[in-house]
């Protein structure tokens, strides 16, 4: 089943839905004009279509494996990522200054999309180093700069986050790792990190680690982290790569899929490190690659959406099972009911899904662009959505491509399997996605619900408008707004932030209903009649109405939950 | 983490939920005295627990295996299928003329939970054997019973059953296997037969299958389909095993779960067959078998989904991480109010689901006994939603168990994943989910939907008694099971079958929520001011609204569906 890249559905989203031209507009983002856009869209589709998309099925059936030390990767995974690599697509929005392209992080976002679909496991290779640069663009010294990004934006050296120790997970505070001034300048650390990703392999001259760790005289918790660049083999002045550094692959994790892409176990002792930003101010740093890279997890959730969707699609197209009921059908069992409504829903989903990243996008580059604090706190209201719901959408539409598949769904050597076992990790990695919820309605309502009023305003506004030519599609959306509006009301007026967590995922995916239904509407009224018109009607009077539910559940509050003891859930 | 059987649910469930006192009271089930229910529960629960779930891992790590044409099952299945067939947990209902215990169903339905939570993968091996039996009971010749039935219900010899061809899934009628009429009185069938679940294996002295295939004379379709016993080794006059049949194992299938469980290409070459039931009566014969295993699959979700719930709740219980905002809390991840939302929903959807079960296996007992039509419809009614929601339940719950262990969830060692690949298959297989609802809203419906009203009018009597005690819980139960009825009213009304199918999966869903309603609010009246009412609080606070959403899109008819074309879908 060949991954086709959509194009199209890119070019759609930016022009109706999430407004790039309001981007490109800005100075900042000159060079984002409709050619390039174009040109990047196609040739990166291309590369993901012809070279990628085929080493999907070897990184199952080969995984990664450690030998006497060494990652040896999936076959074909050198190739693919050579093309990526000198398509320019690892960094497509880093600083021209030292070989980026400067293009808008809505950029970056449809090509991370494709080659999500094409081969999720190769993927998030290059969504690490984009993660590093952004870091090391904002924080680092101007020598490191010089030094690092060159090569990791041509995509000659790889980049890794390593938070995660085995007391340390979404408490990065707890971690134990140490590092020790030498007299040069430079660090040694030493320490234990689990969980990470692309932590060696063999299609890159060099391993550049992002290291959290600790000074002898840090502060307990966050406050005493720190944050150096361990490079697996120390660079030379000019840039080359020079002898060996003090970090080990001790071993790899079998995992229930993602097997293409290898989840190490990294051991530093007195590993050289050079430090990233002030001593103890790692978590600022950290939190940089962590944010960029939130999004970019969302979107690996669509971009999985996608090629399963694709999968399934062509699948049931072709496939010939039982008496139709309609006439003039297809023969195929996509005229059977409940597997149109499988497809359908599978569509909808992604499309939504991928409006809220690409919106989320557009606020970051909007953001960057004015530096006005609306937009700061658009994007940072959407950077949680994007992610939970972007792999809620990954998992919740593989799943739905295996049962279009019956039996077959089952059998690994269809394919389609693999992108759930491949996509179920992005809802946990990068803060997972009970933490999504909990930054929603915690760190992100701390303006009182400034930022979500906002978008709820633009949105009812907008269903007014609409009202007048497609009332039965604009009226829900409209009275799906008010109700998030009511329960973020609700939400912010409790003091005690559990009453806010007990219903914090429901009430994610909540807020991810009313802008599906919103995005759906752009849609339909960017297209009356055509195709769009009739997915957004199929979304918004079966898919929409969930949000009841969920919301209700957003304003349960904690204390029913708080009465289920530990003894309860045991008994 | 050790599974624990739960006993005591069983009791708490048969007592004050689904009245199993009222089979008991059947002449039919009279040695279903309390006593014999404590001994099943107590030593069936501990076969589970001391020598079935310890191979639960050993299926996946070590799959069964296809040497020199024999499969070779993974290593202790041989141990454990031994323990199962010596305590008679094969065939606990089967007729007591035969070896059987003569129990009711609803017993079956809690050993088959119990089993499937220990090792799903080998407890597909005797209920498949469960479906023959009854296929036996009701459609073979006195000889045949006599021959076969020992055999099985011992377990010495096990069952399976053979209809899938690679044209022929959900659409049984394009079956193209052939049988031919021997001289003797037997058959010759030849034909290639797929998905065969434990279709060979080295667990028992002979592998007996029930084949569909056509007579030379046969009608297209399924009216022309006979029902035929295959046996692996015909057997010799006394019942041992003779010469092997001309039946070959051409291949395993490579599956995403179930790794225990040989899943068989079978090559029928003029293998001797004898004719079960009449000819061309085949299809019959087959939903017997058919029918009991619908209820046996949703009783694997509710299994599986116990087992994944013991072994999230263990971990979250063991793990600490993070500061936690409640007083006097445990100090582990529990304490986290998206932890224990997630743990509370396992729990209070696997006892939604549980009850769903029993209360059909109930259904079946009495109608067994009774004869009534009243409880044949019940039952018919309820088998749908059992096996849709039972697996679907299975699946979510196996989902969120990977959740709770964050990172953990995704490593294969922790065991997490594994209930959730192995559970999947149980929305396929026995008829795929979608089928189930099809099933609900046209067959199930055919009555003008009266067994729905006549299980709505319950509900909402005893809400109505319980509205005094527990108004806030009372309530809600009886609007659900309102707007349920108004949805029956809305299907049974709509001539055009489509109409029905394009919401039938939601629809079953929305019946299932309202059902857990029902069941929840049973159990917080016989146990009030306990954990149990809080649990119930918690579901029809925060679960139970689901089905607004659910019945809405039920509701939504077929044409904005099929407004959506191929072409649309292709877009």
């Amino acid at each position: 089943m060949p991954y086709r890249a959509p194009v199209n559905e890119f070019r759609f989203i930016f022009d109706h839905v999430v407004d790039l031209a309001s981007v490109a507009a800005e100075e900042r983002f000159a060079e984002a004009t409709p050619e390039t856009v174009e040109a990047v869209l196609v040739e990166a589709g291309r590369v993901c279509e012809e070279v990628v998309a085929p080493t999907l099925r070897n990184g199952d059936t080969s995984p990664a494996r450690l030998e006497n030390g060494v990652v040896r990767t999936s076959p074909g995974f050198d190739t693919a990522y050579g093309a990526i690599a000198e398509g320019g697509w690892v960094a497509v929005s880093a600083d021209p200054e030292h070989g980026g392209m400067g293009l808008p992080v809505a950029m970056t976002t449809a090509v991370n999309d494709m080659l999500s679909s094409a081969n999720l496991a190769l993927q998030l290779c290059p969504l690490l180093t984009q993660g590093q640069i952004e870091a090391l663009e904002h924080h680092a010294s101007d020598e490191m700069r010089a030094l690092y990004l060159p090569k990791l934006i041509s995509g000659e050296w790889t980049g890794t986050m390593n938070l995660t120790e085995p007391q340390a997970g979404s408490d990065v505070g707890a971690l134990r790792s140490k590092a020790e001034a030498d007299e040069d300048g430079t660090y040694r650390i030493s320490g234990q990190k689990i969980y990470i990703s692309w932590g060696d392999h063999d299609l890159a001259e060099n391993v550049c680690h992002l290291v959290l760790a600790r000074l002898p005289d840090a502060a307990p918790g966050t406050k005493g982290i720190s944050l150096f660049m361990v490079p697996k083999y120390v660079p030379t002045e000019d840039g080359g790569v020079g002898p060996a550094n003090g970090v080990r692959t001790v071993s790899l994790e079998h995992k229930m899929g993602l097997h293409g892409s290898p989840t190490a176990v990294l051991e530093f002792d007195e590993a050289k490190g050079w430090l990233v930003g002030p001593e103890h101010g790692g978590m600022k740093a950290m939190f940089t690659m962590m944010n960029n890279a939130r999004l970019g997890v969302g979107v690996q959730g669509v971009g999985v959406a996608e090629g399963a969707y694709q999968h399934a699609l062509a699948y049931a197209m072709d496939r010939k099972q039982g008496k139709s009921l309609v006439e003039n059908g297809t023969g195929s069992i996509v005229d059977h009911a409940d597997v149109r409504r499988m497809l359908a829903t599978m569509k909808a989903e992604t499309f939504a899904a991928r409006a809220i990243t690409l919106a989320c996008a557009v606020a970051i580059d909007r953001s960057t662009a004015s530096g006005t604090a609306e937009w700061q706190a658009r994007a940072a209201l959407l950077t949680p959505i994007a992610k939970a719901f972007g792999t809620d959408t990954g998992i919740a539409v593989a799943d739905l491509g295996i049962q279009v598949h019956g039996g077959m769904g089952f059998v690994e050597e269809t394919g389609a399997a693999q992108y759930l076992r491949d996509v179920r990790v992005t809802a946990i990695y990068e803060g997972t996605n009970g933490i999504q919820a909990m930054d929603l309605v915690a760190r992100k309502m701390a303006d009182g619900g400034e930022a979500a009023f906002a978008l709820l305003d633009e949105i009812e506004a907008f269903a007014e408008t609409a009202r007048e030519s497609m009332p039965d599609l604009a009226a829900p959306v409209w009275d799906a707004a008010e109700t998030l509006r009511e329960t973020v009301e609700w939400l912010v007026a409790q003091g005690d932030l559990n009453a806010r967590f007990a219903g914090s995922a429901p009430f994610l995916r909540g807020f991810a209903r009313v802008l599906g239904g919103y995005y759906h509407l752009r849609a339909a009224m960017a297209e009356p009649g055509g195709a769009r018109e009739r997915l957004a009607r199929f979304y918004i009077a079966r898919i929409l109405p969930e949000h009841e539910g969920l919301l209700a559940h957003a304003r349960a509050g904690a204390e029913d939950l708080y009465a289920l003891t530990p003894d309860d859930l045991a008994a």
